[in-house]
């Protein structure tokens, strides 16, 4: 289904490798997760284990975090083979050496749409749209899209009076908020030796702005000399165009806390929320000077991605079954059959097959009622015992 | 396609980890994969650079270079849930550091079906009906299924007089038989310091063995005290009940000189072989005994794998065309249009989406008549532009 409602959007499936250099791994645009790498040891002659003073003596690449910095990588190389824009689906799995808990493995899979090519708001509607219709049709209602903007977040903080060498400090501090609390955000802040009157004033601001396209527009006059009001506008029109659009019943909001830890994001971030699962389901944003870092030249880019062992674990656990489509059959071939009629079975099988059924021919088990049990468990509703004549 | 055919054979699809303990993967079950394996260093406080001896120090976990190692360690920890036999369906990737060619990369994708305790033919002969299904609905005609038993490679070696010690080399030697030949073979034999003795009688039952049912039966015959007639009885009964039942044109053979790479496999070994393609395109066998290194229970198991991207490549060198399912729609959005107007179309194209057209809406480029050009080569035959009022 994820699959197919992307491709109903124009996104085209592809795949990257999971290796990674590991340099494009460790060039500090993955935020928390550049800690959380697999890395792979160099092979053959390369290896010199000797000689090895430091770790990238030995590390040549590494399990990929994400499936945003390959396809980066992979538009920098064929940029000019491919459409624009290039709008990219991608399901495979990262790695992050993260300790495992309710829904996050430290193997998973990534279902990552991305627009590459594309400057405008359109963009991010799209991608909104098809991952909210993604939702809707795997009967999600309880959902919010909240969004932010980096240049709004940067905006706030220079508005305060925090330097922009402490931008991601306050911002790391910052994306505890639901965890701590406005309160624990100011503590931690001081903690950190920022000024009373910056951590004052940037708090205010968080009682002040509402969740919604008021709250935006708040910010847009309010942080007059620090945010472009372009900025504030495509916010505007992104919340808009979406609440107008959408069908399904699902939440989009502001919200002006939201940081994302990827710091390669340059604009508009976004994340789902769902009521019965704490963490994010999914979000993404733009990225608009990671291929210019392969390519000396930046190209507009936005991506949105899910996680898809959440979206099954949400699934399962609401009781969600996988749609029986057809019959399934067993034959069970008693113990020395003559093997004309072994045969003539395998051969029925293979023409059952061909019109569309599911069928095993498997031999008969000592306990054969058990065996029918098992089947009948797994679907197979038609069992053909076959006896020696 | 894949998908489809497996699952019409009762098999179900499963997904392992593609990172395994290294001591699994360095078990000798892997022949000469095992040196191919990328290696993942320890993590956090585990890595001990300072201290470190060798690589045993520093590397705790691999990428898996085969579905069948993890596919194992799985049911070894889960026989109790599954289903007897359990019919497994994986379609993942796995990586070997070899030199990349043509049809050879370093991350590739295996299609890997299984059928775990079941000790009787039918195991092989569903999982060769199943992969020749396949490949006759990939519409490929011209291949064969060469087959032997690891049980007439080790009579035929103790035969000639071979120690058992010395079976792995001859075998790799002998695998080099459609490279170099019959004399190649004996040369290298020579070189290795082996009983010119054994070497003739080895080499001449090559030249006598014919590569039918009839080379099955002689063997049985010409090998009697060394092979257990039942090993050869077995593989008649295969070939014979493939040969009978197949609906499509391909040859299924006996090979005595076929080997297999793994020296995880202690029964039948086959491989499919394609006029267009010189290596191998797929291939497997019984490894009745690696379930019960984990487990220290001996499961009988069996599995066919085919190479992804080898069929896909082979494929596309003969035209193969994707077929085009839906209509594929794209609006060009001229810049400045309305934003009710652009509501209206996101509206209209939702609607389309839900009824299964593929619809895109677009930014208008610049260059709108190579925008369109770039459209209809990737399909959209339907190109709507959306002008201001």
């Amino acid at each position: 289904m994820i699959k197919e409602t992307y491709k109903s959007f124009g996104f085209s499936s592809m795949e990257t490798p999971c290796v990674e250099h590991i340099e494009n791994l460790l060039s500090k645009q993955g935020g928390e997760n550049e800690k959380l790498i697999f890395k792979i040891l160099k092979r053959g002659e390369k290896l010199k284990l000797d000689t090895a003073e430091c770790e990238a003596d030995l590390v040549d690449g590494g399990l990929r975090y994400d499936l945003t910095l390959p396809l980066s990588r992979y538009y920098a190389n064929h940029a000019n083979d491919l459409p624009t824009p290039f709008k990219a689906l991608q399901m495979g799995n990262v790695w992050r050496a993260d300790r495992p808990q309710r829904g996050r493995f430290r193997q998973f899979m990534q279902c990552d749409i991305d627009i590459l090519g594309e400057p405008g708001n359109i963009a991010e509607i799209e991608l909104i749209l098809a991952t909210t219709t993604l939702l809707d049709r795997l009967d999600f209602k309880n959902f919010t899209i909240r969004m932010n903007d980096r240049r709004i977040l940067k905006a706030m903080a220079a508005y305060s009076g925090f330097e922009e060498k402490d931008y991601d400090t306050v911002f790391i501090i910052l994306d505890k908020m639901d965890k701590i609390g406005l309160e624990g955000v100011a503590e931690e802040l001081l903690a950190n030796g920022y000024a009373q009157e910056s951590i004052d004033k940037y708090l205010e601001l968080f009682k002040v702005i509402t969740n919604d396209i008021e709250g935006v527009r708040y910010c847009k006059e309010k942080l007059d000399g620090f945010l472009s009001p372009e900025v504030a506008e495509g916010l505007c029109e992104i919340i808009e165009s979406v609440e107008d659009v959408r069908a399904a019943e699902f939440r989009i909001s502001f919200d002006p806390t939201l940081v994302r830890g990827m710091s390669y994001y340059t604009g508009t971030i976004f994340e789902i929320s769902m009521d019965e699962f704490g963490g994010s389901v999914g979000g993404g944003g733009r990225y608009d000077e990671m291929i210019g870092k392969f390519t000396g030249q930046n190209t507009p880019a936005c991506g949105f991605s899910i996680g898809f062992e959440r979206i099954v674990m949400l699934l399962l656990e609401r009781g969600y079954e996988i749609p029986q489509q057809r019959e399934k059959k067993a034959y069970l071939l008693e113990k020395g059959l003559d093997s004309k009629e072994v045969i003539n079975i395998l051969k029925t099988a293979q023409d059952e097959r061909a019109v569309g059924k599911q069928v095993a021919v498997l031999n008969m088990k000592k306990n054969r009622k058990f065996q029918k049990e098992q089947l009948l468990e797994n679907g197979y509703t038609n069992i053909v015992e076959c006896f020696r004549k």
